[in-house]
């Protein structure tokens, strides 16, 4: 079993005496840090830092090392925003799908074998297909019909997710558009895999957009979900090698390779609050 | 659904006229060929080719497609060998697990998904905490107790995967060295992942291993097993891109990935009769 | 020194009966096929092979294997297009240059030690810098100065590449559009070099794009030159990883050791006749 | 041009409170830290970091940075180990070459282009025929002659290696066995390419041994030579697909690719000072 840790982010114009600040703190209260990185944005001149700290090397719980923290930020930058996560608190997520399960089944797979740790809430489909395996998992599936209204179904949705507070809505080949107001409520928490190498082939089917194009690679992106589409930041990417002797059909079961695993990737980052976002880009620790 | 194709596999020694011949007798018989393949391996000049014909081009079934060709081969070779496959018969697959899932739940997804066209008649463990999800999918689980009597547990397996009669013996991170005899029956069939870029890190604790010597990526071998301990024909390979800050827990983790996605791509190449192989080397059309 | 062949391509709508008649010519005559790749497109439903022969298994030279080629081609379509090249006829080719000079570089090279057997007859840039190099290579270096008449710049291009009827036009990093005409001109045979995984980032600056985006990996396409800026068919594609750490500099340095390599592979695919062009894609045996 | 930068790394057993006494004493001083690195290895205990400081925030120049940052390292451990070094003070390097190339060629590509950042003081080679392309870079090359007397030849290397006190010696396939009391004097600056992904094909003529053994990859592995052969601290590997079609002379052309990436990747990151040895093991940051 894992050691409890907290977990550091924090970001803000950069200066000098940044990290001299954070690690002092640290170092003063006793903190064992684990794991720490550090980045600095040339172009905006923003600084990016985050620590892995030993829960029982601090001499006090979380909700004080955040009040203390806050204070710490506080005097570096007005600007500055900062998260303290603790390890012990298990991660809520709900996932969305239609009717392909590779992104699913993969999901549960690591979750049933305990390689990604999380409490997956609730699993929401606009078919019906991916029911039972959902439920052999022992987790809820909940069949939101897509008819013409739009609107309600998604109401439906929202309200499904919103119970469960959760910390990632992951986006798993769902193939719906979200509407704005459920970008900006779930801003920062949904996670998209979009089945190409954006920015190639944004949109619908981008296999069929690939294969007309002639492109020697296919790819997948994981990415945050904005209001533009399929233009949020990106977490992660990766790419396979077709050739001319591959049909759409090829190009279609090779992706999906490559999504389900740069979906459970940038997942697993989130999860660990690995990825800071700053404008449209994000910083991967 | 896919068009009903009858595969050709046929290898002898290499001279002129042999893809003449070949292909006369398929045009002859108005045999609409839609992949055909062919290599000479100049270190042995041995001859391979592999044709897929579509069923309903010839006025013929595959039975009478056997008898006509063996003629056509014998007049080529008294060497040669070959095979002629119908894809409208479904093949028979038995996997073989330990104690790690994921692997089996990767098969289990994709033949669910009616990504992967086979029939898994049974899954054997020598652990049971794969049993659920076996059997959620609709498909026998057999637990067999590995106690020091090795040999007893091996003849059960033996029995249970004979009665099947399977074209592929997945050895989906099964942990157990097959003795020589199963080796012998299973020849040509059984199907290993091993989790490392072979030939580096054979035998166990191949991530161990990884990290002692400080590589920078690690791999993982689909090949076939025989008696030779990791030394059997490599199908396919991958490698994922570690680094310094990666513990042996983080390899093994990363690790799993490559394994799942190989162990699928060399299990489907096998299935479509598209791996050939010839002394320790194959060729992968 | 490698053995002398023929290799013929040659393309047309399929049906049956074609691999045996263009295998049985070559049997008939004698001729002993050492690689021998077949695809068929289900799009467009046409046909592509690729034929390499030795050429002392033949009783008869390349003009005379043309000129019976030619029936074969003819019995088989009207449509058909073919080529029969001679490997004992060195290849050509001029080199475009700009500034940035890793992509000759790399090419100079690869002649240099014998991997890359082409007749390199001249390098033409728009600046002087990369003169040296190319003369220490033996090659003439032509300076032609870019200034506001672009026009007149390409002409005394077009004049200086015509006299060497070179069966490849490198662009490498020539970072000028061509003219529709010289495009027409040179269609088939001029290969540019994109500094980015096309379709993704056409245009000026694509590191910068590629930047600003946010994406996690970087690449290049080496495709054919079409009046269609950046839109020609691919020929090859390859991608590197980048994260946050890396600034716009950064990309364009990792960037180059992706565009050279692919650059030389495509050139090399290309003057092996490997590539087979069909509408806006490619065939790459 | 870069703006200077004094570079810090640093290794201790770890403990808390070494990066706030790091990062204090930096900031003190009124150091703008533009890049920070650390890491600890949970097998042994050791704690690395490395720190890029901007040479013109600090009050006082090298010299002074190390008296005063020597201080710190023994307030922090007696076995601590730590080196500063200014960008300002140009890095040297001498080649050793044999009949190969490739890898030659990519440096001196590399250095005229102003990618690489190093002052090639010579190339030294047991064969003549890359003397030419040397001298046209401006770089003195001289021909070491290994007869049946390697000594007196590794002896010849010896002296015209220790003229310049290069930075690094990098063996560009230089295919000849060092001697252990070389080994010894070079330790951790003599950087070797070796022709496969090791620790698979270790010692001669790797890629027939990779096609014997029918690998589906091949690779190449940039590292520290030690006396034990091809087993040195490994600083960068990569690896490139082949299939059944590929010759053992199609192997040697594709690992040439990765061969030479591969090396100045892992030059320009010694030459960086971003590899730290710590055993048989690298941390590159």
């Amino acid at each position: 079993m894992p050691e409890r840790r907290y977990v550091i982010t924090f970001g803000c114009p950069d200066r000098t005496g940044i990290i001299a600040r954070v690690a002092s703190f640290l170092a003063d209260a006793g903190g064992w840090i684990v794991e720490a990185a550090y980045h600095t944005d040339p172009d905006t001149n923003w600084f990016f830092t985050r620590q892995e700290v030993r829960a029982d090397s601090l001499p006090f719980d979380a909700d004080e090392l955040r009040a203390r923290f806050a204070e710490v930020a506080a005097s570096l930058s007005a600007e500055s925003n900062w998260q303290v996560e603790d390890t012990g608190v298990r991660r809520r997520a709900v996932i969305l799908v239609s009717r392909e399960g590779h992104c699913l089944y993969d999901l549960l797979g690591r979750v049933a074998s305990g390689e990604l740790d999380v409490d997956v809430r609730a699993v929401i489909g606009n078919h019906e297909n991916l029911a039972d395996i959902t439920r052999a998992h022992g987790i809820p599936f909940h069949h939101v019909r897509f008819t013409e209204d739009k609107g309600a179904a998604f109401d439906q949705v929202r309200k499904l997710v919103a119970v469960h507070q959760p910390h990632a809505i992951v986006l798993a080949r769902f193939m719906q558009i979200l509407p704005p107001e459920l970008c900006t409520e779930w801003a920062g928490r949904a996670i998209n895999i979009h089945h190409s190498f954006l920015p190639s082939f944004v949109g619908a089917r981008p296999y069929h957009q690939a294969h007309h194009r002639g492109v020697k690679l296919i790819g997948a992106t994981c990415h945050y979900v904005t209001a533009d589409l399929d233009a949020g930041p990106i977490i992660e990417q990766d790419v396979i090698r077709v050739d001319h002797g591959d049909s759409v059909h090829d190009l279609v079961r090779k992706g999906r390779d490559i999504e389900k695993i740069i979906l459970a990737r940038g997942l697993r980052w989130h999860l660990e609050n690995r990825v800071l976002v700053h404008g449209n880009r994000t910083v991967v620790f």
